[in-house]
């Protein structure tokens, strides 16, 4: 309904808008398919959404946003967050018109037939069946990625890595990454002797019923602050956190014999719904108030996860909840066992079963990998072999076969290249924030222990949460905690956690 | 993707095929708002259905739109489905451009608004404080009639009617209903005579453990023919048939005090679904390709709830299925008992509770009043007084409040005018082709007492549910009955049935 008296800003304002009410809506679609859909709607399930990305895609490619864009531009007076809600449109506008559609069709096309074939390689851990697809899909990504870089003059693999993490840069990245790569192998030596010598904690006895898991799940998501009038929890193969801010679609599996990983798993789901939930109300549809990129997402989610729901305070308030969800007794119950059990280290094969000091060296190796697959300096055909010897080298396993090697994440066949990173700049960055909370609030431990999520949540929402996308992930983290994303905190916190 | 060998017709198709896309994005988004959604999701929601509306509307009242039908009617080379595409295309951009957005935007607004407060009223029984949003939002439906009556050479109720049902007149209805009304109540007392007589069925022992009638009406779905690869049962408020051909999600709800309404409301709406599971595939996504309209989509609910389950073959077959689910023995749940209970009538005050005999009247009331409200010859403020006399007239009762008169249905109150006389017309349809299905394929009886719905709907797909909106209804009814759309099977039926 654009009048004589629509600024430009306002128009563009206006087409965001609905962009984004057609994304929550694909959103829904998205979380309906992995929890409700019957296997016989799935083709009509990509049409309705492929039509939904095309009209997004219609939007940020209309010949008129770029003169609304230009004209925005010469307007003085716009505030900071209308500003950054004006560079944060014209990239996303950069990002679709950098590439032509037929390649979006074609990767698409060789996305969907990677990853079906995919399914197959992986169940019969043989890797050779699914070269030649991952092969074609890989030189599409390079094109898309070298596409991107000219439009947005960025490297190639930068380019990618900006589309999940606006502003990651690999060069900045990979100093990081070989002192983390340093630092973490011996570091996990002596992690695991001093596990080893202290014995293993003792076994929770299951099976545990899915119901009052279910229960269980429920109520450490409300004592960490999720609203349940603003989101479900419910089931699905692969846990993830969708909807939209006032709509949240927590997802996770149970397993009778172990509750403990479905229960993490919904509290890292909680942590990225937090985030989702605490964005600011008045940036609501612009691309300036969703959230920064996923390092902070994943910093939200291991923040609740790793920094706050394994900590010893949290455990001393969850041990005797879980023991009554469970009907369990006895000393395998108490808060000291329980808490083993929840900062268990263990080298092994599988990333997404990795704890919090041996993911990095999971993720280190991806990121090696995909940025070697990409260039040209490693061909598709032979990475089982790159893929064991980095595993040797950063692990010191070798993988018995490719389902639990090369084949383990469906990441690189589906065609997200540059995404691994941020796992672990995500798990810096929770570090170093929930560092600078404790400090600014001394009472987020006590409140931890007494199951009061309130003095962590209330900094976060803040410090985070209320910043939306106003700053860059670096002024962020520097406003919040003095200075840019860094390993220092991360360091501190393991060897506090695992050491002292 | 325009290429300059795309003709005018096959530009039109793939436009349709995109409003399609989206309509079935936004019908998935409306079950989920009905079965999963949390309450603070509501507005959030609203802006997403509004947004694809929107977008729906634009594609419709597209100036290029009128051009590609001009073109594509001067076709010669367009067969007779093509023809009917066309033709059926026309239709839903003439319905879209009569009524100026401006008008859309305030009967949205309003009937919004009249809802929300209608459940107050409804819960209250307070007409009273309805009358003025009642009023407005009948003013707002007279001027889209108006409107629409003009864009369409029709009257103004015609106009609404045949949103609902393409081709409906009151003028064809009106003698129908009269004639209806003249044989019912009559009918219904020599029918309430005979049951009189015969004393009431056994009470059927509860309570009904939930659980055990969610297998029961899979169990039965299954039976009739429901695909559940392609298809769900979920419960809601109120109970409907949505999702899309590939995916069809019924609802229903359930009551601890008895299981028959919450079953056939089962039957009923996978009724709908084989309508919707049997279009032609090869005309997905096309105009002529959908349910013909609510009068055949009707029919095929009421041939499967009424004319088929509630039959005393299907009833042998059903009878010591219920009894297992629900662990029932002795003579309560024998076959002639159940089908006693499934065959009852008896005049009430709530159209949703009705059974098929005394079903009309409630419709036949709906249709005078809305067409008096619509025409300005009935005040809304006198609804209630009319109602009594009406409900009087046809059903011999008077409504002790306004909940249990003229606030018990939501239609009026969000703006469904002119949709009532399909329920009615839908009962005759049905009875109509059930007659006709039996004649061609005498085995149907049987197979129903089998639990056989095989040639029943083979007969459905070939002369109902292939022939999507190819024919009107008439047309398809004399093809496949040998006569238009008329009462005197349904006579027939209620008849056999009821006093036979």
């Amino acid at each position: 309904m654009t009048t004589a008296r629509t600024t430009p800003y306002q128009e563009l304002e206006s087409r965001f808008e609905r962009l984004s009410k057609i994304g929550e809506a694909a959103g829904i679609l998205q979380w309906d398919m992995a929890t409700n859909m019957p296997t016989g709607g799935a083709v009509a399930r990509a049409g309705q959404l492929s039509v939904l990305k095309v009209l997004r895609h219609e939007i940020l490619c209309h010949p008129a946003l770029a003169d609304f864009l230009d004209a925005a531009t010469a307007d003085r007076g716009l505030d900071a967050w209308q500003r950054a809600n004006l560079a944060a449109m014209a990239r996303r506008r950069a990002r679709a018109v950098a590439v032509d559609a037929d390649l979006v069709r074609r990767l698409s096309e060789a996305g969907s037939a990677c990853e079906m074939l995919w399914r197959t390689a992986k169940d019969k851990a043989d890797f050779a069946i699914i070269v030649p697809a991952l092969t074609e899909l890989r030189d599409l990504v390079a094109e898309r990625a070298a596409a991107l870089g000219e439009g947005l003059g960025l490297d190639p693999y930068d380019a990618l890595l900006d589309g999940f993490e606006p502003g990651g840069r690999a060069a900045a990245i990979a100093p990081v990454f070989d002192d983390l790569a340093l630092f973490l192998p011996g570091f996990t030596d002596d992690v695991l002797a001093r596990q080893e010598a202290a014995g293993p904690p003792l076994d929770l006895p299951g099976p545990f019923a899915i119901d009052a898991q279910r229960g269980l799940c429920r109520s450490m998501m409300e004592a960490v602050g999720f609203d349940f009038t603003h989101g479900r929890l419910d089931e699905s193969h692969h846990p993830f956190c969708g909807g939209v801010p006032e709509d949240i679609r927590i997802t996770t599996r149970y397993s009778e014999g172990d509750f403990m990983p479905g229960l993490m798993g919904v509290l890292h789901e909680t942590g990225h719904a937090l985030y989702e939930q605490g964005l600011p109300v008045d940036w609501r549809h612009q691309p300036v108030g969703g959230a920064r990129g996923m390092v902070l997402h994943e910093s939200q989610s291991l923040m609740i996860e790793m920094q706050a729901c394994r900590s010893a305070q949290f455990i001393a308030f969850a041990a005797p909840r879980m023991a009554a969800a469970f009907n369990g007794s006895g000393p395998a119950w108490e808060v000291d066992n329980i808490h083993r059990h929840t900062t268990r280290v263990a080298r092994g094969f599988i990333r997404v079963d990795a704890d919090e000091v041996t993911y990095p060296a999971h993720v280190i190796m991806r990121f090696h990998l995909e940025r070697a697959m990409l260039a040209g300096d490693l061909d598709v055909a032979d990475l089982p072999g790159a893929w064991a010897e980095q595993t040797r080298a950063l692990l010191g396993l070798t993988p018995a076969d490719d389902s639990e090697g090369c084949l383990q994440d469906i990441h690189w066949y589906d065609g997200a290249w540059g995404y691994f990173p941020t796992y672990t700049l995500g798990a810096m960055a929770a570090a170093q924030l929930f560092a600078a909370a404790v400090q600014a609030r001394p009472g987020i431990p006590d409140g931890l222990a007494a199951g009061d999520f309130t003095p962590l949540v209330g900094w976060l929402r803040e410090n985070v949460h209320q910043k939306a996308s106003l700053l860059s992930t670096d002024e962020l983290l520097a406003e919040a905690t003095g200075s840019p994303l860094n390993a220092e905190a991360f360091k501190t916190h393991l060897r506090a956690r695992y050491l002292a």
